[in-house]
């Protein structure tokens, strides 16, 4: 973190657990729910948050209201050990991403001289004065800090909640990836279990994915830290490809590698077994 | 509805309901939890069923678990009036939707004749067989419908509960495109309320954000049946290029075009007013 933005004093996570700390993303903004936009922040930060040891396990669309936004904080933070928002952070009415965090946690918005020295430099160094507008952007709930953007004028926010961390971004997605690369990244590093994730790739010609699902099924049941999955690309019975992707995590050297692998191998070979062909087939750290 | 997927018993939307109904979007599977893939499906469902008449409140992602995708489908029951889900019909291990459908409404899970003629008629056409991975395809929640599928194997499943209407699609875009235009548009088109939509653009250069910011503020307070939204396109103070959206609706006919259009005409008043130059205004019919 740099300075300014405050040291959090969120204690690092014991490597003698072993299920990773659950992640829930909150993407706010009525554009994203009639459909204007397609959000791809989302999976941006998924990817990111999967590789620092969380399991997301929800990403919610929830539209440009104090209620709403908050009922869903709510259920988040019951949840999850970190909660990310993106959007409603910008300077117009319809951003309500902190009035709604203040009102989930029961803390008043108060003016936060911190944030408000960011968005003061932002603009003074375009020789623009500082409308209410402006100002609102440093308005955070009570006991939040800001994280300075090197992109933007809205601040992201950090909360730190009992045992529990709210983060909030603006979602311009160049703002989004940059306050979270230089800023929160280092922060969640701290607290997530450090875990090794490898990744194996096969793509399989001529098996359709009805008929390779039993050998999935089982290799899944039979390894449930791995991660299976068939993507058919192809048409499912005329020309059928699949792409199927095992990826496989562990906090152990070496151990994610030698598992991927291993399901990799089978997947090869009962393949072949079914008179496909194996066109393709890597394997590496996903990033 | 064709022949064989049921005429649903939905009463028509009473025109005198001013309220658009409301909607809520489930997609499903870990890959989009893990980041590995955009989810399109949402936005386009989204958009569509916002130009139906519906009002889309949450879009929700879930992972592949029976008991995660069953509390967010109750949840969604008790909200929305139509639910519908991407995602977890296919024939492998981790595809649970319809276990989670049956689970949320306790009902069991039962063999559909019609949904297994459309799969054995499908896969029989391909000369082959019907293995139980195949044949899962149309378990289907009972009381439940399948609703053919033009593209692929698994059909999509259309559930009537109480008055609420829950339709499962499958995650593959190309088929849940199909499946919806198809069948899904004409049986909500049935439900929903008969709406105008009309979106005018305005393209500023030369008026940051939040300087515009109170007069979009303004008209947006003013307006509540409208949708107005900036976005940002350029550099915020460096050469501010905003893209502003109004989308108006109504339910009566001229009343759309009216509203978007006065409030198009007077952010451009006001941008010009604040020194901006207008590069693009246009209106039409959404699509």
């Amino acid at each position: 973190m740099r300075a300014g933005t405050g040291d959090p004093a969120v204690p690092p996570h014991s490597p003698s657990t072993e299920e990773p700390p659950e992640a829930w993303i909150l993407a706010i903004g009525n554009e994203l729910l009639i459909g204007r936009i397609v959000d791809t922040n989302s999976a941006w930060l998924a990817r990111r948050l999967t590789f620092l040891g969380f399991r997301v396990r929800r990403i919610i669309k929830v539209p440009d209201d104090v209620d709403d936004i908050s009922l869903e904080l709510r259920r988040a933070i019951e949840n999850a050990k970190v909660v990310i928002t993106t959007g409603g952070l910008g300077p117009t009415y319809d951003d309500k991403t902190l009035e709604a965090v203040a009102q989930a946690l029961g803390v008043p918005l108060e003016l936060n001289e911190n944030a408000l020295k960011m968005v003061e430099k932002f603009y003074s160094e375009k020789g623009l004065p500082l409308t209410p507008e402006r100002r609102k952007m440093a308005l955070l709930p009570k006991g939040a800090k800001p994280i300075s953007n090197p992109v933007g004028a809205a601040p992201g926010v950090l909360l730190e909640w009992n045992d529990r961390i709210i983060i909030s971004l603006p979602g311009v997605p160049a703002e989004m990836k940059a306050i979270f690369d230089d800023h929160v990244a280092a922060l969640l590093q701290r607290i997530a279990p450090p875990r090794k994730l490898w990744e194996c790739r096969v793509v399989i010609k001529g098996v359709p994915e009805s008929t390779l699902a039993p050998v999935l099924d089982d290799l899944a049941r039979r390894n449930p830290e791995a991660y299976i999955k068939s993507h058919p690309k192809g048409h499912e019975t005329r020309s059928p490809i699949l792409d199927v992707r095992v990826l496989a995590s562990s906090p152990v050297e070496g151990k994610a590698e030698e598992k991927a692998e291993e399901i990799a191998a089978r997947i090869v070979e009962e393949a072949r077994r079914l008179g496909g062909e194996v066109t393709e087939r890597s394997c590496g750290r996903p990033d």
